[in-house]
């Protein structure tokens, strides 16, 4: 087999076998295929496409490269949570503790945040003392004994994956909905998840920016899951504003934990339930979607959910304290206030904007090598479909440095939208793939 | 300016500018580039195409990428032939001197052969002593002085072409028609020429196999050439059947000086009498075709085109002697007649596979190291059209090897359709292309 024969017969729209994936995958991985050969694979597959049968082959050949993680010895069905990114995104802070209280295990990997969006280990770590660094020995443990972990994915998870995302990222080969969504499943697969709830997000703060291109990508998704023998079902929810009013690290560990508590915001706290019911609905645990609804609801009015989140935070290294007390988090020394110059509807508040806003403050990472400020970052005041008057305050800018607040809070500003007339706010949750590909829009109280 | 924005650029359908193809030639020559970014470019060129300007900057780009070889000190307008390669074609030898016996002056860069088809290089070199490897110095004094020089490709013409050619190779990106012209006619302008006859072979044994690609290669080809302001004719040629009856170096030289003496073979001089009344045109030397033709075999007649091969040969430092006695040329030990097994009319003798012979035989190279045996090869004793009886010779194998022969003669089988019926023999020359893009088909006494 040659390399140079699987590129001509993608470039010619030909179907690869699961033996050219595999023979590219491997070569690539082990340096004996070119990096020259692979981007020109690449770009023929940007133009032909793969097929239902290649997607999969490519992402089971990229989750068989490296590591995987070995769940079995842990009890019952382990579902994953994974979201495409968005920003104010921290349902898994929420979402975790209240699927472990319900006693289906949770041994989650998580990301750290690049750009506008933020990561969930870079919340977590605003948690003084909080770790997500552990070996997998304890890892498992954790899960076995308390139901539940939160660990950094380590670099020999799927490294196929990760050496053909740098390729793609500089070779314009990205945006081809074979290559994403192989890419966010096989680091799934490697670790270790036996289904998979999808939170693909859309909007102006999503990486999909239209919901056509969300619902492809779901279907996607959902097909390889199928394809690799794996329940998964995707919701496709909608990111045109931030989630919940806080964007920032300690800032959203402070919001995660209100909801926690049985308070929160009301988008943040629809989207964990429906998060979690299809996750115990995955995991066995109930019959139905509105049965796991209604487990979840009470996991937080017990406070379980909220006991549950003390011991991960306990258990790796963080200081519980936080949890009944959240002044205790890191603060930013200084609010500013933004003001409303106009009266009238918000329309819109760009969640893309938001979050560079947030991330010019320092809560974010421009690259990979930046240091975060887990203090600063934003607190809105108000979502759209609010009516605002002038001077009433739009938002809370947490900062630690005046020149950076100065332009953040441009930045900001230039997020909002606010008109005479009110429009017509999209849902929360606009559909659900599920493992049938059956597509449910609109009506999801499931 | 930033390479991935180049390739998203195009990949998305743009055209690119002439400074973003600047851009791209020069960081790959120098190797800011990288390759896989190259190889992503060139894919999506296959993809989406270049237009007729973009194909012509990348052609200048490629041009001034390296040295270029100024000609000016030499009187008189320099034309350039070259010929997409075939096999059995020794039109170079036999018309350099004859140009150059009609007081045009030629300066003539040439390859050396790969694969099935041979090289002008290999095919002289055959001459006891010729050589080909000359200080540029020398090459354009001995075009001052005597007319005529052949030397080799020096490699610091046109790297960018070379770099390129090189990763087209592995990325299955060779055969987009806008690369293919550009990689030709740069070397063609790096080597100094100020018009070019194009000799586009079309057949089994041509890069081209079919005769619209070569019409879209010439068309191709005249455009770039109209494009930097240099006269461009391109001839489209039939190459279904090795040309003349020679394939092999020494054996190709001898027919090549047969037809300086007025003799050789008749497709053979129907082309050199034919490219030469176009170089003669636009050295503007005469002033139509037909009286090109006749200044071209009146140097036959008189013996002048010979006198100049004489020396050229003398000025290279080659053996005269040869040329009055050619049995002084290498003689390969055995002769091998290859004798028909049916009774009928030679309908093909697929140039390739006769080309492919002549290489087992010892007469090419399999890779650019192997070493080339010169004395071998094959003569055809028929040529297409020609009916043959059972026994009649059909070749002659000269090898110096037995068991070389014994795959040779097999392979040289294999090329020959012969049948009771006879198929229409296709014309020699099927069209030419010239300044003003025009095309002339199958009606070419020009």
């Amino acid at each position: 087999m040659r390399m140079y024969d699987i590129i001509l017969k993608k470039r010619n729209g030909g179907i690869l076998s699961k033996e050219e994936i595999n023979y590219f995958i491997k070569g690539y991985t082990d340096k004996t295929i070119p990096d020259y050969q692979a981007a020109a694979l690449l770009m023929a597959i940007y133009f032909q496409k793969m097929n239902e049968n290649e997607t999969v082959y490519l992402t089971e050949a990229m989750t068989n490269s490296g590591d995987i993680i070995n769940l079995a010895d842990i009890d019952g069905i382990k579902v994953d949570k994974h979201s495409t990114g968005g920003v104010g995104d921290k349902t898994t802070i929420v979402l975790a503790p209240m699927v472990a209280a319900c006693g289906v295990p949770v041994a989650k990997m998580s990301g750290r945040g690049l750009g506008h969006t933020g990561g969930t280990l870079d919340k977590l770590e605003s948690i003084p003392g909080f770790s997500t660094e552990m070996t997998r020995e304890k890892f498992i443990n954790n899960v076995k004994n308390f139901k539940i972990a939160i660990a950094g994915q380590t670099a020999d998870l799927a490294p196929a994956d990760k050496a053909i995302y740098a390729l793609r990222d500089v070779t314009a080969t990205v945006d081809n909905i074979s290559l994403i969504a192989s890419s966010i499943m096989c680091k799934k697969f490697a670790s270790g998840a036996d289904s998979i709830v999808l939170d693909v997000k859309t909007g102006s703060g999503a990486f999909m920016k239209n919901i056509e291109d969300a619902f492809e990508l779901a279907y996607e998704m959902v097909k390889i899951g199928n394809g690799m023998g794996r329940d998964t079902v995707a919701l496709i929810t909608n990111m045109d504003e931030p989630l919940g009013y806080a964007v920032g690290n300690s800032l959203e560990v402070r919001e995660a934990i209100e909801t926690l508590k049985g308070g929160g915001p009301g988008d943040l706290k629809e989207l964990c339930v429906t998060l979690g019911s299809h996750m115990l609905l995955l995991a066995g645990d109930v019959g139905t979607a509105e049965e796991g609804r209604q487990k979840i609801k009470s996991v937080i009015s017990t406070g379980k959910a909220l006991e549950m989140f003390k011991i991960l935070v306990g258990e790796q290294g963080g200081d519980v304290d936080c949890i009944e007390n959240t002044d205790l988090l890191p603060q930013a020394k200084g609010i500013y206030e933004l003001k409303s110059d106009k009266t009238g509807h918000i329309n819109k508040i760009e969640a893309e904007t938001v979050g560079s806003a947030s991330l010019i403050l320092g809560a974010g990472r421009e690259t990979e090598d930046s240091i975060i400020d887990h203090s600063v970052g934003i607190i809105l005041n108000k979502k759209i479909g609010e009516y605002v008057q002038t001077n009433d305050t739009l938002a809370y800018v947490h900062y630690n440095d005046y020149k950076r607040r100065e332009i953040a809070v441009k930045r900001l500003k230039s997020a909002y939208l606010i008109e005479k007339t009110a429009k017509p706010k999209q849902p929360l949750i606009l559909g659900i793939v599920d493992q049938k590909g059956l597509l449910k829009k609109s009506d999801c109280v499931i």
